[in-house]
């Protein structure tokens, strides 16, 4: 049997999902038989380009003519087109992955939820940062008790493109378009491996900031208001007591893609950063201080599939991981985590932010 | 003319300014003259063991006696012992330098800034890490406008010498001996220099947590309860809307002193980390990673003093560098800073974010 | 017009480069079309399974049968098989890319690239180092100008895999097949580097050292002798009297495949390790200290061919880059480097460093 | 009892360790007592400012009146003023420190070890970096076996004040009074630290390189011949077979002092730098990476006599150390190292160095 997938978006997740299926044969043997089937857009020239490049077999520009068509539904549109057509997906039965943060608002992603829910097939919200070889290591340490019980957790998410007040206005600056800035869009990530790895989130109070109110138009005269956040902080407190600082920014000039997690137990601590996503530095018993481990060996999560140790992988190698999992889910039936109701938790933390933002007061996260 | 200091504690603080006191003629022969004249304390014989060691003249069980026969008066004491003798030597016009944080309450550090006024004398808080060179490098930086104007300030100070339940109780878990916990211990500095290097703190979200309840008294069966806070967080918006965040514990496993600023600018970034206290992180103007500088040239502050390029420095230079300028202070009449108003505008914030943690709503810092 | 391509070897390397060709048209649809036509081995069903999984459309048990039927030939069989087939594919037309080390010994590479020379089309000595987007920018910042007059060259490759005694007996531990140990294995992709960032090694001092002298043979009772270099050192001067120091071990306790580059010149200094090959360290002008630069820019060498900044790249993006120069030059006929030329050049180092180690004295490089 | 120390050299050296002696009481209280009795120089002006400020009681402007009336004499001028004072001190059974290299050359350096034989006093060479907590840890970590069978030994030393052409001639460029050049002056540390740590020395391959064969004087319009070198490298195997490379360099654009030591074990690897001396870097048993220590703790070697865990030292400290180590010697008679053989054995190696450089072949160190 081939699955035959239908991907709506042809950009960078276009270009990053895509080439994460072209390579399963090749290193993931025992994945499903997949037939990029379809690729989704509007402008029908950069659409036919786009699959021409991507290995897609045809083009549509309507996805309500897809999503009941295919084996499976791939949303990799802006945030406000997350809710509609996975929800038409999932009513016609298709499992549906779709990229992060779940949805522009709790609304949407609670329907969201509700529909997979009722479908009843397997759905994924695209944390690909789970996927990480070094995360997975650093999963399996916390599970197996080497850190102990966990005091605290610390995210950071960085990266600088909006520093320059000048940088042009995208629907990344849009609360229509994104539902948040900062906080939906890198916030999400922190928040889905701080459930992965440590718990859920309790109660939070958040702190939301935007440093440019207006930017120009790309190529024109006019600006046009930026209503998201350019950057955001939380402390939170995790099940189980745990204290959280999450932060995240697009003003921390220097820092380009910069996520950093550390986490501190009674019995050890890890940091990660995913600028040097090959490795994880763990203390643990009686260390003194980090251990600097290269997460390439072949014992090591997916690695046996890649190359030798100290071969080391890159960023695009999460997505190969996420698609292996959610594929073969898919051809299997079974259960798939991060899933919709994954994706929704974290939309929940998301809104409850930004109401203590807004109420200046710590919010219950329910 | 020399200055005869007397000396208030002779434990950790009391070797570190009696050490950096000796050192001063060798090093800064442009110094006053200094006497150590005299230590204070109240178990006898240990005092005379100390003031032996640390090079006193004297020494008294009574600082009645001490604080207005003396030119400068050092309070190396508990939080709690800090507000009475200052105020005592004040009153008596004798300059003091106070170690952090200024005291035990707001109440109390506002009647000893009220009595630094009145007597109109130089005073010192001792916030030792404004004299790391890598600080004051980097204060030079910010204020030439090299980094630009401020978006972000990150504060840490990582310590794990409670994370075993069993480490003893002392007075540092006491609420009425020391005022707070991590907060005031370690927060206290990272307010400093978060004033320092960026500017006042306007209001603030604060959260505390103990994590151990009680703690065996050593060399006993007793337990004590722990009234103060084994870790705080805080997130801040600091004077021109600069967003900050804070955080200090005493449970992050295997973390010493690790004391780390973050700062990023319109125009650069800057990085320090207490543990690698020679070096300071820089990204500016063009740059397109931290530079990594080794603040030990001639030409970096206060380094002519000591040792030719890449022979590095310690944490008790800063002890050396923080006496020879309120010592001199002292000597001129000149105003000093960090002085008592500093200490206690640290001491606010501190305020603050107790009480914003305890109403779970943000404060505002007067 | 599409190239079909042979390649002898289906295991490490058959792998890089069958995953190097087979993603060139997502992401360099400039590209020639390759076609994967003939996988060529020895064991018919290891080679039927490795084709299938590797993308070929035909299996070879002969290379004889194959070097003049396909419009490219890329020999990765172990070293003393390099000679014979990349001989005769050149006698036939073919161009051909070979593994590195170009050959065992300096007759069969001085035959090879005779051949190369006679055969009039392009050649690859496949040192994929070069490849490495932050090498390519160092090569830019030194052809630039901006470190100076190079001083110093130091070169390291670690790694660890044979340190225990009882790691079993390979084809790389025997002078035979393998020519030399460390020093080909390793030390080739160092002088590769020297020569391609800084010039010809004009003579050289060797060390060669045997730490384990028999092995076992995996499975058996048999020992077998190691007859290469367990590891080496060597002092050179390059061409304009740079100073460089080059070394390799099997033996390095921890490190799995860390080559690190060091380069000092008059106006700056760059340090490089391929186990953070995304980093490249730069000092240069009036910084006081390396700028850790993440080479992931849009401007960066290969890099806007794959993901925004910050998305780092792996190992195996090398053999992408690698296969995209050779196969456009073959496609347009233009000269190529790294060739065979460059292979015989780096071979006449490695013979050099043996002669020295033998002789006991320093040898000059011809 | 109160030692009586004759110090030669008032300039950084002296500094150096008139700091250390001024320290002893405050920290190390069962050191001897100390009295810096008399500064001996040339210039009596300069030489009666360093006294004052340097805490010594007396100058005198030869040394011949001074050696055989102080308890204990410090030679701490250029390296070819080494032999004569220190021998006439030692017949005179006065206890010498000397700093290193032991000596300009290698016929010096012998009559002074004989002079140490004949005069059975304790002596030292004064190779402080032995007394870097951080490196008696790594000797304790290798003495007890967690490191196992030595394989390589790494030393580098990189300085960068010689690399502008137009930096002043000194004496340190003059093979006259300085015997030889980063060879003697940052080669002897090395090689005294591979001696400590590992082994002696049994055979070098050496190169030498002077880069600027002439420099101006400074204030002045003469330019002097550089008679020294200005970098070396060598190729060594030490006793038991293990593999060193060493290196040295005064052209190592952007390295102020750094010095760094490499040591791959059967069992587990050490790394540690100068620049960063308070951490080492250990890989052992069954970690997968090297582990920061913070070498800080009341455990490690010397701290309990300083602060608390995480408060760093600094260079100056090895000074301390080392005087506390030598002068206790004195005190009580007991065999000291290393001493006048110790920098014997280096300046051995620091001669068949220089000599292999010139034969270009091996040399056996005797």
């Amino acid at each position: 049997m081939t699955l035959e997938v239908g991907v709506l978006g042809y950009r960078f997740m276009g270009k990053a999902h895509a080439n994460a299926m072209a390579r399963l044969p090749m290193f993931f043997p025992d994945a499903p038989d997949v037939e990029r089937h379809v690729l989704v857009g509007r402008d029908e020239d950069a659409l036919a380009d786009a699959a021409d490049r991507l290995g897609f077999e045809n083009i549509a520009t309507d996805w309500a003519d897809v999503v009941d068509e295919v084996d499976v539904f791939y949303n990799l549109g802006p945030n406000h087109v997350h809710a509609d057509p996975s929800i038409a997906a999932l009513e016609a039965g298709t499992p549906v992955l779709c990229e992060k943060p779940l949805a522009n608002d709790l609304e949407s992603a609670e329907r969201m939820a509700d529909a997979a829910e009722s479908a009843g097939v397997p759905t994924a919200a695209a944390f690909n940062y789970r996927y990480v070889p070094a995360i997975q290591y650093a999963k399996n340490l916390i599970e197996s008790g080497e850190i102990g019980e966990i005091h605290h957790f610390r995210g950071q998410y960085l990266q600088d493109w909006l520093v320059d007040p000048e940088a042009p206005w995208s629907w990344r600056n849009d609360a229509e378009m994104a539902g948040s800035g900062a906080l939906g869009d890198l916030g999400a990530h922190t928040i889905d491996l701080a459930r992965f790895l440590v718990g859920d989130v309790a109660r939070v109070s958040g702190h939301l900031r935007t440093f440019v109110d207006e930017r120009p138009v790309d190529g024109g005269d006019e600006a046009r208001p930026v209503t998201v956040d350019d950057a955001y902080s939380a402390q939170a407190e995790l099940e189980g007591g745990v204290m959280a600082t999450l932060e995240a920014s697009r003003f921390a000039t220097g820092h380009k893609n910069d996520h950093s997690i550390e986490i501190h137990g009674s019995e050890g601590s890890l940091k990660f950063s995913l600028e040097r996503l090959n490795e994880l530095e763990v203390l643990r018993g009686d260390d003194r201080g980090y251990e600097t481990i290269l997460v390439t060996d072949e014992s090591d999560p997916y690695v046996e599939h890649w190359w030798p140790p100290g071969h080391v992988l890159g960023w695009e190698h999460t997505f190969v991981h996420e698609n292996y999992e959610f594929l073969s889910a898919v051809e299997s039936g079974d259960e798939h985590h991060p899933d919709f109701h994954d994706g929704l938790a974290v939309q929940r933390v998301l809104a409850a932010i930004q109401e203590s933002d807004e109420r200046g007061e710590w919010v219950e996260v329910n």
